[in-house]
């Protein structure tokens, strides 16, 4: 059989979620939940589907959803959208990234992007027929290097893809990698994609430096982001794009062939669900618990943590006690203590191996202790 | 801005749902049930979303609605599906739709189709810089000229997109149009792609010639359904693909990126629900009751009814009473007599004008009798 993508196999994702649960582990890989959404929602779904929102939702989102989204950004970051023409609902932030980058990216096109990166960017840049030049985050503080940014751009540049709160590193962007990024893209025809699914998982007092929060950026971004990672429900789908209209009527033309519109019931409950701040506001200090609470189980642990400042994610270095790859690892970690994460090099197209393993703390308590006391085990 | 898609507008759903709002107009327009769906069913979702099914599905599908999906299309049409590599759920047929041409079609390639179409077909193979090969079905009976499509083959053929039952004209493929298909593609490396959202809808006591009737034709065959149409639910956003493992795996890779997996409770909830069989074979007879009230009450219209052999829809022509295009018909329909159809002309990528447009009739009594009175006004 011809492919289009003849070395990609099956994600990460499922390749270690499948070994797990082969081997009964404790699974920190994935950036799921294991707890329960508030009640809240679930009710609010239930009773969208009584009420008989079952069909077909408006193409581009259920309005009031599209309302009060535009409302939260703007008081958040203060960046306006049209809620006609610059909000678009989307079945997943994955849907919402494919549909950005297959609207505006053109065979022959490049994108730049950054490495350690979620699996599906270079993928979904491939299949466009364009090119994706994937650049280093310096290790170990995961920051971009603006000045290789800037010798990356050409002629043929389309697209640089951002991700922040980053997954896997869990660095943050600055507002001075704002500024360099304006710098480099002012006067260009380059769009920003920027991935913000961890907006609301800053930690230590860090404020989201978005797109939306810096306005000249903003007139040049597709912002990415989603439901179901800021209230743990990440197998509902939704997720939503925000763009000026110029670049957005070109994302929506993919979206309505490919998706034509979002889950209904699920829109009209997180319609109402949005209208408590609270219900994500929170958000980062729950996390931070989580991710303080691992690192105080991980002290005596031989493994050393790097500093996580967002996201569901810390990286884990072994490179005190063994010279395995990350992939072994990962295995050994599995088959000999039960416990499951994600290797950094799944994140590398050419699989660079610095000797981190991922690991996900968006798990219960007695989850994060079992996983701990495994890792806390291991020679 | 550049522009994939440059001659593509919104959508005609779209376009024809908004006037029809704007003017509350009763809405025969869109092909989405106006009636509940089954109360078991939306207690299925929340029985799963209370059980804690909220994250991440396996990436393929949950495993249970897979396996009965691949026992109902093996009792019903002979056909083997292998759960593990075989069979795929998607977000909406509209998404299985997307990943099996981005899957499978390359740029260069040729895909035929037949118009009119539904609107999708083309633009997503034009997106893959590929082209779309529109054949025009015979009117009035809509049926395939055989011939025409052995001519239309050329080398770079890569894929045939059938649809049985038909929308926009309601016709169903016959055994002899299954046996030419097969000839025509024997020894060639052409897939079909076949949409048979509407499997279960067909009328006077016809049996559906789906893709998974034909051993032959299924081994080069991507077959697309949804659950949206079948049970009442066309805003849940659940459909599924079943190929042989060869040409899945490529689909898979396409649906991994672009969408990762679908709806979790909603998996959950329609593997419990399609145990029962009689959760959809009385579809056919539930519809044609529709159909023929809808017949009955415009007997003393102005239009002439076209045969529906099946789907939600039917055609009707005005050739009789008016030279309008059927754009015209429709926007007068709407603006003048309050009741909302699709001209037929938008199924076609040259706006071909055959003086038909479509009423939908999967709409509650009350809808279709007033839907019916305001069309026997039309002068
Ligand atoms: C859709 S893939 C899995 C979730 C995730 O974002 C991760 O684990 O990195
Ligand atoms: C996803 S588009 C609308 C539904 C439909 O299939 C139709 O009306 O033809």
């Amino acid at each position: 059989q011809r492919s289009k993508l003849p070395d990609v196999g099956t994600t990460i994702f499922t390749v270690i979620g499948q070994l797990s649960a082969q081997h009964k582990a404790i699974n920190l890989s994935q950036g799921a939940p294991n707890f329960p959404c508030d009640p809240a929602l679930v009710a609010g779904v239930s009773r969208a589907m009584q009420q008989g929102h079952n069909q077909y939702a408006p193409m581009t989102g259920v309005t009031a959803l599209k309302q009060i989204l535009a409302e939260k950004v703007e008081t958040l970051y203060g960046q306006k959208y049209d809620v006609a023409s610059e909000v678009l609902i989307t079945a997943s932030a994955s849907e919402g990234l494919y549909s950005a980058i297959a609207g505006l990216v053109h065979p022959g096109d490049e994108v730049i992007f950054f490495e350690p990166a979620f699996d599906s960017y270079a993928p979904i840049v491939r299949l466009q027929g364009a090119t994706p030049i994937g650049l280093k985050l310096q290790v170990p503080d995961f920051a971009i290097n603006w000045d290789e940014v800037s010798a990356a751009i050409t002629s043929r540049t389309r697209m640089i893809i951002i991700n922040t709160p980053h997954n896997p590193s869990s660095q943050v962007l600055s507002r001075e990698d704002l500024d360099r990024l304006a710098a480099l893209t002012r006067n260009t025809d380059i769009v920003v994609l920027s991935d913000e699914v961890y907006e609301h998982i800053l930690f230590d007092g860090r404020k989201h430096n978005g797109m939306a929060t810096h306005p000249e950026l903003a007139q040049r971004s597709v912002i990415v982001s989603s439901f179901g990672k800021t209230f743990h429900v990440t197998g509902w789908r939704v997720g939503y794009l925000l763009a000026p209209a110029e670049l957005m009527e070109e994302v929506v033309k993919v979206h309505q062939f490919m998706m034509f519109s979002a889950d209904t019931p699920m829109q009209v409950a997180f319609a109402d669900y949005l209208q408590q701040p609270e219900n994500y506001l929170g958000l980062g200090a729950f996390y931070q618990q989580k991710r303080d609470l691992m690192a105080s189980l991980l002290k005596d642990s031989p493994f050393t943590l790097l500093p996580s400042a967002g996201s569901f994610f810390m990286l884990a270095s072994y490179a005190d006690f063994s010279d395995e790859t990350d992939s072994e690892m990962v295995q050994r970690l599995i088959v000999d203590y039960g416990v499951a994460t994600i290797p950094l090099s799944a994140f590398y197209t050419d699989g660079t191996d610095n000797k981190l393993i991922r690991l996900s703390f968006a798990k219960d308590e007695a989850t994060l202790q079992a996983g701990a006391r495994a890792l806390c085990q291991v020679k």
